[in-house]
């Protein structure tokens, strides 16, 4: 199966960081951010944003733990144990679905590697001919630059391979051709500071938006005339309107679309990660649409 | 917030027994199925039909436990513990997610019920009146007919309140205007047997399936004629052509469209509980857009 490519255009989603407050137990925190993650993944998104969508001091805590959550279950499994040890807020990190993307191979032995492949690593050593990166093979590749820092995952690309020798050289994340994760941003803002901050083009979703069918032709051909894109969701308990009163602001003037990207839903009350898959199934069905040339017009 | 209509037509969704097969643990097998039930209630899916996927005799006991979660989750919760006692598989029960349809109500009281709205029920004790039925409130309704058997889920509609004193009468679950839940019918069978069970129009889902938007004019005009319409999914392993050709019969023969609801997606494998989220909000989308009168033709 081919690698998925990465999007044209940087997509970025928004979540609350309210979004397990109300779950009671870590397990099942743990699972519904983990379906959070899976919805980044599957549309390749490569930012989750955490937003404050309150003053409670207890948001603070709920963000730190979304937070950690995403940005471990984003890392590939050969590097977890390195990064982020043993920590009480990752006691149920088993019950997280793997992501299964590009940059999480599941070929874990140098026979398996192949030659100008992007891998995720961490330097675990250094020697006279260099850095020592763990890429998850049997062996460290060899990095022929001494200065790297350890501990700290960097990106790099197999340049070459004699039987048990492997060359890499640095690479940068953003260049990989292929969807290459997500990062989840620190600190977290406010919704207003996070609609602030220089997203080329904002979709806001909310039950009292507009019907997505009746400006789904504008949205896409702001899309596409877009480098950077922001969607961004409410909390289980309330809607984005609300949080944007709370914070005494009017969305419509931060968000270029409030959309409503379920049309008569059947429950009172759409779980912001239930939110999550729909609309982002919806935009990148919309996108795929008018976004390929010979499709254009249609 | 007014209460969710009815479809017009009868969607059934279709899945796999080995849904959960690979999740260890009864917790999060509990929590993956209700996600199954909020998307069956978001999108008004009004049947889960559970097919099974290979001959393993471990998939009976997997599609009773499947089952028995999304009916239990179904059931209003004032009628829960009357209908399904105490069970082992039900253990976990308390991660389900509320659905929140208009079945189940949170008015808890007699001073809150409305005249003309329906209940579920069930009946409690018969006298020379006719039936006590328990719907949710304080004390039982009387419904003016004797021979009803109770242990059984009915529907009956309010026709009178004067103080303590409520009645009821019998009404038919299918004509309840609004969206009524969804049932799970039982037995189960191959997924040949349920692809050729009577539906007027099959939508399979796969990665090998058609791009959607190159057929979804002609998939919502066949939708808007049908009266009965089938979405069926894949396992998490298998896709539904795998399965097909394990029982000996072409997918295409049987499924009037065979579609991808994700283009480019950015994880190797999608879930059947993640699929059917993004599919159903594309579908339901897609018939709102074109099933809307004023919006024909677009």
């Amino acid at each position: 199966m081919a690698l998925a490519p990465r999007r044209p255009r940087r997509l970025a989603i928004g979540i609350p960081a309210s979004l397990v407050s109300e779950v009671p137990h870590l397990r099942e925190k743990t699972l519904r951010i983990g379906l959070v993650g899976r919805a980044a993944a599957i549309f390749r998104a490569e930012e989750i944003r955490i937003y404050f969508d309150g003053m409670d001091a207890r948001l603070q805590k709920d963000a730190r733990l979304i937070s950690l959550i995403l940005r471990y279950m984003e890392t590939p499994q050969y590097l977890r144990r390195r990064l982020f040890g043993l920590r009480p807020e990752l006691r149920y990190a088993g019950v997280l679905p793997p992501l299964r993307t590009p940059h999480h191979p599941t070929r874990a032995k140098i026979s398996q590697l192949k030659l100008g492949e992007y891998r995720e690593g961490v330097v675990v050593s250094t020697d006279s001919r260099g850095s020592w990166v763990d890429i998850g093979v049997e062996k460290p590749a060899l990095l022929p630059e001494p200065k790297v820092k350890g501990e700290k995952r960097i990106t790099v690309r197999v340049s070459s391979i004699e039987g048990e020798k492997v060359m890499v050289e640095l690479a940068s994340r953003s260049r990989v051709p292929h969807y290459w994760g997500y990062v989840v941003p620190r600190p977290e803002q406010s919704l207003k500071e996070l609609l602030s901050s220089g997203f080329d083009l904002i979709v806001a979703t909310s039950r009292r938006g507009r019907r997505l069918a009746d400006v789904s032709e504008d949205l896409v051909e702001d899309w596409l005339k877009s480098r950077s894109i922001l969607v961004v969701f409410g909390s289980p308990s309330r809607g984005l309107y609300e949080i944007a009163q709370s914070e005494d602001f009017r969305l419509d003037d931060y968000a270029h679309y409030v959309v409503n990207t379920i049309p008569v839903q059947g429950v009172e009350t759409v779980r912001t990660e239930e939110a999550i898959y729909a609309s982002l199934a919806l935009l990148n069905y919309l996108v795929d649409l008018h976004g390929t040339p010979f499709k254009k017009g249609v």
